[in-house]
């Protein structure tokens, strides 16, 4: 076996030769609205690295998976040590990580998975199962939650998949990342339709444990919504929810599994509802006269015929300022230079609206989607700027590696409510976000999205970039991200939309579920890891 | 306060003075299929039943409530002592109940239902939370789990309604029945469009406890799938859920709320998605050639351009006979008219479909679905038909009271699958259900019908008839019950698509489930209830 997840920067995201640049237009905004940054190069090499001394492991743990597929040199251990959020970026950057896997561990199949789980389990060893690596919310943090031994448990080598084409459904592996999941349905003329922004990387596993929303959620679903039945391996025994999940036999125990973040045990498979790969993928662009008047647009349209494949609105801020982040001279800066053409209405805010199915699908949901575009009195910008937009669909990461390198503090959050409380909770998360930063000499611009609507209510998605504080870079996220953190809970907004808990989420899960929810999940852990060896410290901050 | 649910006959099912009768030839026809009839009488008047003694409250239970809201007659102990299963209405006409709640208890709002739940885990007292009494699995009956007392919750005092038209959610209280929570939510212009059979009687906690699916579910959605927000009282506190259920904050607690069935505490009340009350509501008849053929088109449309709001097929001998036994006088027969001239193709299955909402997507969601039909070789029957199926729609349970009267058992029963292995499954339960019969000498007439579809599987809802074996009436029911639950387990399928578990379908959850499943849900149950008053001995059947 070759050591996993070799294959993208060790210190950012993706592909190591890609880094995008901003031209020199987009450096003068920048400069403009959050003044002079100040280069941030990393501390040092990855050989360079000192991570704590790695305990060793007991035996029946190493023979569990065979010791052929036990990694724990420094690579090995710091590429499974973080995810990818701001504080883990900036870590890696700032060359200093506290905490480390002892070992990586790869289990060839199921039954290998579950010689893990038992042999840890017998010897009190943490295990953090371990998927695409992508959580932005320390959903893979090394936390030990007093084990002296902790290794994280990659899944790579689980990429089974069985289609069942009668029924739509495919039992798929939870190592498969997302184009490899797609390549193998696409064998079967099939999709999954699954497409985050760390669709590249992400797992089918991983997916399922935080309860994933994609790009194209609107059209296909969250990922909870496409799982039809799932596995869980937990210390206590395994799980196996029926093939058929449209039952009234009790409570949901698929919907226990599904966002269990590792906290409960691993899910070494789950089955998806699949459809036809679309013959037809047709993205635009269109200008609403502000974030309002096109979120009402989403809005007719949950409620009414139906939502297009993608639907996203941007606020007049991001209208703005991330295309001319996005540069001049790519897609982008020709679908810029529409958007300019068409905003002699000031203010105004970008929606992407895409549709994907057969050619007579697409026309008629077309027809529907744009005459509540007019109705809501958007204006059309032309296909370009849907393309501009399905160019750069999983570019952002890679533009936060630019702007870490650049000196600044780029950070995302999300979260969800009822179509009655969204302005609300648009108003009081962003300016939780200005006014903290702002307030310590660090103006940020902020950027707002709805990119996930439902009949009854929609996701927010924020971006914001500040000049990052030298020296003070994660305590000064942890403030920003407390901030807004806190206003989500004061407004009744969900913590998180699809990021998950993680560990970064996990001192507002009781706000959010109550004291009776929080009992509800410690009582299924105890019973189902009463030794507590899964993933410690996440989900449920005190387990 | 008067006594609650009095408006229906004690012995069967609805309005006292409704009891159709069969025409000739629909009698002639049974006599032909399943032999000569004994008329079953009712064995005794409602005053003239012997209950097993009521136990004296706790004083705190009564203060709970209030005096005047505990009722101790032998009229309300009996009316809320069985639900409207086959083995109840049998017990009932035995005039021989072996089980009655010591008293009914009618909490006016939550705070009271808190009280009461307090006052009962205190005092060791059994507590079964009851809507509308309609549970055919023995959801609420009086199973006192060890413990001495049992009173019977009954919620219908709880009667809130608070409507978000912006975000199209309703917050609507346990206790109000189908009609009722239509009628308030029509004041708005919306529906909830939940239509089960037992509509008339059943509760909107009820559906919710229990994971209901109405006739129009293939449209409006699985009642689990309209539920945005609930709260559970159980013992041990309060589990509410968010506003918002799109959330990837962990397990989806909504999800263990939905289908607990009064064992883990009581729902007060439920936050549901509502939609415009439709302008069109249409309803036609088509005739497949076959079951298989009709299964296909209505796969065709879930896995293609989507379902009309109502789509059900018939299986050849539900298509015949159950037609027959309407009478050929009324709507019925009319329809029954249509169906014997399109019978010139031997074999046929009726397909009944509906549509609702506004005049224009009636008409597009129409036009794709007979194009599907058309495709798939069936032929119109008309508007007749589908009137006659909606003038019959909630009759069901009035034709079960006439035919038990006239000596037979009558039973239905309901599983779901993938689309690759329904028809496996339906060719088993039905020879489970006529080879068990048969061989006890009571051949049966098995009927089957698909009526709620989804992309990858759908239900299978059976009904059948034979003469009751008198003297032996619920073993005779026990024993072909049994069968059935035995052919779904071993062919995969669920042991309950929306009747729920109760206490009949409790010894197959672990088939279902698995011991992690059954641990899981044990883990719960200590924990939200750890006194194990709520609702004993149903869903698990162990507690």
């Amino acid at each position: 076996m070759t050591a996993p997840r070799r294959d993208s920067k060790w210190w950012g995201w993706g592909e190591p030769e890609r880094l995008p640049e901003l031209d020199a237009a987009a450096l003068a905004m920048l400069r403009e609205r959050i003044g002079e940054l100040e280069p941030w190069p990393l501390a040092r090499e990855l050989g360079e690295f000192e991570l704590p001394r790695a305990q060793g492991l007991p035996p029946a743990l190493v023979d569990a998976v065979g010791a052929e597929n036990v990694f724990d040199s420094t690579e090995d251990r710091l590429r499974h040590a973080t995810g990818r959020g701001y504080a883990d970026l900036a870590r890696l950057r700032l060359g200093a990580l506290e905490r480390a896997p002892d070992a990586v561990l790869v289990p060839a199949d199921a039954a290998a998975v579950r010689r893990v789980i038992d042999a840890s389990a017998a010897a009190g060893v943490a295990v953090v199962p371990f998927g695409g690596g992508t959580s932005v919310v320390g959903g893979v943090e090394p936390l030990r939650g007093g084990f002296e031994r902790l290794v994280s448990l990659d899944l790579t080598a689980l990429r089974g998949v069985e289609v069942d084409p009668r029924s739509l459904t495919a039992r798929l592996g939870a190592g498969l990342r997302g184009p490899e999941a797609e390549a193998a349905l696409a064998r079967h003329g099939l999709t999954l339709g699954h497409f985050p922004q760390s669709f590249e990387y992400a797992t089918i596993g991983g997916f399922a444990a935080t309860r994933s929303a994609g790009q194209a959620s609107s059209g296909y679903g969250r990922f909870d919504a496409l799982v039809s039945a799932i596995r869980l391996l937990a210390p206590a025994g395994d799980l196996d929810t029926l093939e058929t999940p449209h039952s009234a036999a009790g409570p949901a125990l698929r919907e226990l599994v599904v966002g269990s973040e590792g906290a409960l045990g691993v899910i070494p498979e789950v089955t998806v509802r699949v459809r036809p790969a679309p013959a037809v993928r047709r993205y635009e662009g269109w200008m609403a006269t502000g974030f309002e008047a096109g979120a009402e647009i989403v809005r007719t349209l949950a409620q009414g015929p139906g939502l297009p494949t993608v639907i996203r609105v941007s606020d007049e801020e991001e209208t703005e300022s991330s295309l001319a982040l996005s540069g001049p001279r790519g897609i982008a800066g020709r679908l810029f230079g529409g958007y300019l053409a068409a905003r002699k209405r000031a203010g105004g805010a970008l929606l992407i609206v895409g549709y994907e199915g057969d050619e007579e699908s697409v026309a008629r949901r077309r027809a529907l989607t744009v005459r509540a575009l007019r109705g809501g009195g958007a204006a059309y910008l032309g296909g370009v700027a849907g393309r501009g937009w399905e160019h750069g669909r999983y570019q952002g990461p890679y533009l936060r590696d630019t702007l870490l390198g650049m000196g600044a503090l780029v950070e995302t959050l999300e979260t969800s409510h009822t179509w009655s409380r969204l302005e609300e909770l648009r108003a009081a998360v962003g300016a939780a976000i200005r006014d903290t930063l702002a307030a310590a000499g660090t103006p940020p611009l902020v950027w707002c999205h709805l990119s996930h609507a439902y009949a009854d209510g929609a996701s927010l998605y924020f971006t914001f970039v500040c000049r990052a504080r030298r020296g003070e870079e994660v305590a000064q996220w942890r403030q920003v991200k407390t901030a807004a953190c806190e206003a989500i809970v004061a407004h009744g907004g969900t913590i998180t939309h699809h990021h998950a808990v993680g560990r970064d989420h996990a001192p507002y899960l009781e706000a959010e579920i109550g004291t009776g929810g929080i009992e509800a999940l410690r009582a299924l852990k105890e019973r189902l890891d009463p030794a507590g060896i899964m993933n410690p410290a996440k989900l449920l901050s005190g387990s």
